[in-house]
């Protein structure tokens, strides 16, 4: 069922000046309301999400193919730019929509705090490095932006270091664009008070104790900075070649709908389908047949 | 519900020397069938693999909790190697089996023809480049046992040359055994018959027509020769540490339950657990709670 209200591309796409405080993290734009409510929401939100992977999943194939077919040429990569606060769902938003997906096709990449190594490069260089190779479906948790995030909030570089990163960031999307890259990037927006729940959450389940780090407290005391800073990186790195999407993520099952909706009306943007053979088929099946234990009809018999 | 007559593990576990004409493609070693019989075999099958892999995806978890807690060790890895002749179905298993689990804390790599570069070092390195990071799953699609397969029917290297490979994989895989990897080694095992039909679908289904290539039939009238590298190899290469199996997969349905077992029974070998808090987690709780918009009621309440 299509989004209602138009596609979720243009109704969760911000423009500068970005305002984050006047996005309700619980609303959920797109959402077809009429026919499905109350308590069904959620699991008809899910289901649909199985259901938009899975055509997912089918584009994912074309886009695989026409890479293979056409070396010559920069091949379509699509790449989700995945950034939230801590404990804002990028984890679980994979989880369910990569899930969903053909996972032989995926490229997932989850960037944490730079090594030695990677410190001594400009920031862009272990971006480039984990880029999707042709005709792959790229997710990035975390990205190129903590760059102009932790990295500004906490002091970690110079100020005229992270301001300069804007236009880098705009410049590295560009040729990114250019290469045959689409790039849907996507804040998961949630709320303060979320945010503390699900921290809680971390620390009263031993089995999430793993994911909780005191740093997070530390973090969430700058919440402020933080929201500043995202809203400035939205605002400054929003282009029409690459825009930013919000997508109100307090509540998973809408979360999860609208990221699978954002990428699957991407890829009606991509102008997909299976390449022509470059081979005579008709050639080729008599080669089969001469191999033996091969006729047309057990391959119509055949019901798998 | 658990195999039949004894862990998979056992009964798809092949020993030197390996009678591959011996084992029946079309055969279902472990399936429960007093209870599930005809028809709702297939269907069958496919749900228990949704159910393993939700399994699979908890077990996923904690693996990556270990690494992530224990930087100082070798840390639990589990690397699962598909080999097949063509339309052997190695995509399909990875769809089918990858897609039950979490995608996040999966490595998928796939392995085509040498590049230039990569002939221009031995033939392990581009494989050692490809491992799973600490905490992963790793899913080879082929895999350095080409080199004593294609290689070696296809005389791409002088017989000494392949020979000598048997003893540098089971060195290298010892080595990776010693590192905490632990190693699951299946060969999808499918009929003559079965392949010609599966290769006259792609001729058939123009959605098909890329994965077709005419060098399959010429590797396909190889067939008894590939038998063979494949016996040598399993029969070589099988050892203690690192066992190979055989899964029958002329019916696909089948495979894909054998394999998520496989899987299922290594992890359960691996004492996996959620490693322990190394925070005060009563200090942490003060600490959220001096933040505002937390109580424990309110996460009491949260039916997330």
């Amino acid at each position: 069922m299509a989004p209602a209200g138009g596609p979720v591309r243009e109704l969760l796409r911000v423009a500068a000046p970005v305002d984050l405080p006047g996005i309700d993290p619980r609303s959920t734009p797109g959402l077809p309301g009429a026919e499905v409510t109350g308590e069904h929401r959620k699991a008809w939100a899910r289901a649909q999400v199985e259901l938009v992977g899975s055509e997912l999943g089918q584009q994912q194939e074309m886009l695989f193919a026409m890479a293979k077919a056409d070396s010559y040429r920069p091949a379509h990569r699509v790449l989700l730019v995945l950034q939230a606060m801590d404990c804002g769902g990028k984890d679980g938003t994979i989880k369910r929509v990569a899930g969903a997906m053909n996972p032989l096709g995926l490229h997932i990449r989850s960037f944490g705090p730079p090594t030695a190594q990677e410190l001594r490069h400009d920031f862009l260089w272990r971006i480039r490095r984990a880029l999707p190779p042709p005709g792959y479906v790229g997710m990035f948790n975390r990205s190129h932006y903590e760059d102009v995030l932790i990295a500004r909030v906490g002091s970690l570089v110079p100020e005229a270091t992270w301001r300069a990163r804007y236009d880098e960031i705009n410049s590295f999307e560009r040729e990114l664009v250019e290469g045959g890259v689409t790039l849907v990037k996507v804040m998961l927006h949630i709320s303060y008070a979320e945010q503390g729940e699900r921290l809680l959450e971390r620390l009263t389940d031993p089995r999430k104790h793993w994911k909780y780090n005191p740093s997070d407290v530390d973090s969430r005391a700058r919440w402020d900075d933080y929201q500043a800073a995202y809203a400035e990186a939205l605002s400054r790195c929003g282009t029409d070649a690459a825009p930013w999407f919000v997508v109100p993520a307090d509540r998973k099952w809408y979360r999860d709908w609208a990221v699978a909706h954002l990428l699957r009306e991407t890829f009606d943007t991509l102008d997909l389908g299976y390449p022509p053979a470059d081979f005579d088929v008709a050639r080729e099946r008599e080669r089969l047949r001469a191999g033996g234990a091969v006729t047309d009809e057990t391959a119509e018999m055949n019901g798998r």
